[in-house]
């Protein structure tokens, strides 16, 4: 195992009715800038009642509506010149991962004085965390589980053709509230793409080599089990509260931080499919969904010990060669994702072979030329792995 | 899935080499009062060593050592006396759950301005938080992997022949160096304690009734089956640096509040083997080992779900009917322990039939009438199965 250390402060406020308990959570006579996104959290009644219960206690309630899918950072700066202007002091979020995301990033620029007109590059220093001093205090009310952005420091932001991650221990959300029920709404294909992404998230950080860590693996495998389990379940049946509840907390704890502390991860997935969202704009979770089982397949070799280990104690596939186990496995996590109506290919994002130059262009561009865990992932490696899938 | 709050701002770090983080840990220029226990912190050196790394940024550092197990009332009340009197502004618990638990009193009485001189009603608070506006923040070095409360808000103190528990949110520490390495000189009854002690945490947080909470519940197993897996060979091997660290981190989550989230505990038999050690003096997992497998075999029909799935999950128990798989289950726990030298009877500990009057005055006297996740395990349940294991 290797050294960490594990710190999270966000405190996770989790059920039925949580949203009242945003006025004991807000800052008191604060000036909050309440963000969200393309609207349905207006249209369905959430942001009113969250506007209701941080109204009180001698706030100053401002709103900032449009941060898209995938936050461009043109959108979000002028959220920033609002943050500026109006001396805002607190930052709430009513969203899904690209609002909790975007408004992690206003909370950074808003502070970055020596970034002023070039905020741009804080983009660029990746998970090397921002060089900002602090960042403007923030809380979270999710209204999408699959991202885990509502409990940790991470977020990813687009500008035109980049879609880039940044990094900063002030960007813990305070607090978040996780009601299930303000889920129930959500449309389908968003929900299936939550479980692929929360599956996906835990997988990169599982599916390395093995690092003497068997609490965390079987944590890993923990999530995956539920997730398999609840998964149908919460997708027929969007008003069952305990298997919504169910997804919702797995969401949050596949990128919490405690299943990765002391391994390796390989987030070669992710780094892959951000430029498939950015290029053709592909859902986030639907480009993880095509880029992991060629990962799986090209590396194979490399994720022996952890391909087995997952098949047998996720899937129960014990029977074969150690290489018909480990396409077993493959297959199986396919069809879980197709089982949600989510392809596996990239003709199902409407991507073909002629777009992998500029898919491998961007990568190249971005510094993605030494992924995986072992830093052996080359342009060429991921171009094979995009050739398995199409 | 219950309603609940999620909150956990203490730093882990872990790892080799990890104690030189101290001296970006503890506060520059503070007055640091180093507390430990009986000397084995002394003679090995670690003690040497922290207040080497301590001493520096302009510290002053000051030691309190002599905390017993199970510490007491009387001892810890000196070191308040020195807190009061030289300024403390921050402890530095070097040691096991003793030295941490006393300390958090410590931290706590030394704040609690309108209980000077009558610092013991704080005791009588338990778990509904003592009257503290805030606590001297403390750090903790940790030595022996058992209690957990290195990343906890909680402790149990005793005086005279009460064994109370209480908390405050304030008295989460502020970070905690784990290094397996530290704890390599340990004795091998101490280590066994330490996986009993985690074990029947993670049993008291898990062996209630199905709660629509799967992910909780594979993650309170993942706990079990790692210390199912690498107690006996941390035990056989004490240097084996992977396997130590896996015990390490286990005492730490079984603990550390998320496999408890959103569902009900059954905390009776700690408050039950908490009499044992107050009145009997039997080391604290030394209690909890023989009290277990009683409120198993009594409350097996409360608790019937819950045991099945523990017996097939943990131990792969699938064949017989439910009361064979239970009883195996039972079994299975209770040779577990006893490989690891650890008894499961009322024998073990020296406590005999005569003794129950005496256990059910205390527990009568300290309030434990209606234990257990449904609140109806009566003295009379307790008494069962106390004589269920004599």
């Amino acid at each position: 195992m290797l050294n960490f250390t594990f710190f999270n402060p966000t405190k996770a406020v989790f059920g039925k009715g949580q949203l009242q308990e945003l006025d004991n959570l807000v800052p008191e006579k604060a000036t909050v800038l309440i963000t969200y996104g393309g609207g349905s959290a207006k249209r369905n009644g959430v942001l009113d009642r969250v506007k209701d219960v941080v109204a009180k206690s001698g706030r100053t309630v401002l709103e900032f509506g449009g941060i898209e899918a995938n936050p461009e950072f043109s959108t979000l700066m002028k959220a920033v010149a609002i943050v500026r202007e109006k001396k805002v002091d607190f930052l709430l979020a009513v969203g899904g991962g690209s609002v909790m995301d975007g408004t992690k990033f206003i909370a950074s620029a808003s502070c970055a004085d020596n970034f002023v007109g070039k905020e741009a590059e804080l983009l660029t220093f990746g998970f090397g965390a921002v060089p900002v001093e602090r960042s403007i205090p923030l809380g979270t009310v999710v209204t999408l589980p699959a991202t885990g952005s509502e409990m940790n420091c991470f977020a990813v932001i687009s500008n035109g053709e980049d879609k880039l991650p940044f990094m900063h221990p002030s960007l813990f959300p305070v607090f978040s509230i996780l009601d299930p029920e303000l889920t129930f709404t959500l449309p389908e294909n968003q929900v299936a793409n939550g479980i692929v992404d929360a599956f996906v998230h835990v997988l990169e950080q599982y599916l390395t080599y093995p690092q003497a860590a068997p609490l965390q693996d079987r944590m890993a495998e923990s999530i995956l089990q539920t997730l398999i389990e609840i998964g149908p379940e919460t997708l027929a049946k969007p008003q069952d509260y305990d298997a919504r509840a169910s997804l919702v907390w797995c969401a949050t704890l596949a990128l919490q931080g405690l299943i990765g502390v002391g391994v390796v991860p390989d987030w070669s997935t992710h780094m892959i499919g951000h430029e498939l969202t950015a290029l053709f704009r592909s859902a986030h979770a639907r480009s993880l969904a095509v880029v992991l089982p060629g990962t799986m397949r090209v590396r194979k070799e490399q994720k022996k010990e952890k391909l087995l280990q997952y098949g047998e104690r996720v899937w129960g596939i014990v029977e074969g060669s150690d290489d018909e186990r480990i396409e077993a496995a493959i297959v199986k996590t396919e069809e879980f994702f197709n089982s949600l109506g989510v392809g596996t290919r990239l003709k199902d994002l409407g991507v073909t072979e002629t777009d992998l130059d500029k898919i491998m262009a961007n990568l190249e561009k971005h510094g993605m030329t030494a992924l995986s865990e072992r830093g052996d992932q080359t342009l060429d490696v991921s171009r094979r792995i995009l050739e398995a899938v199409l």
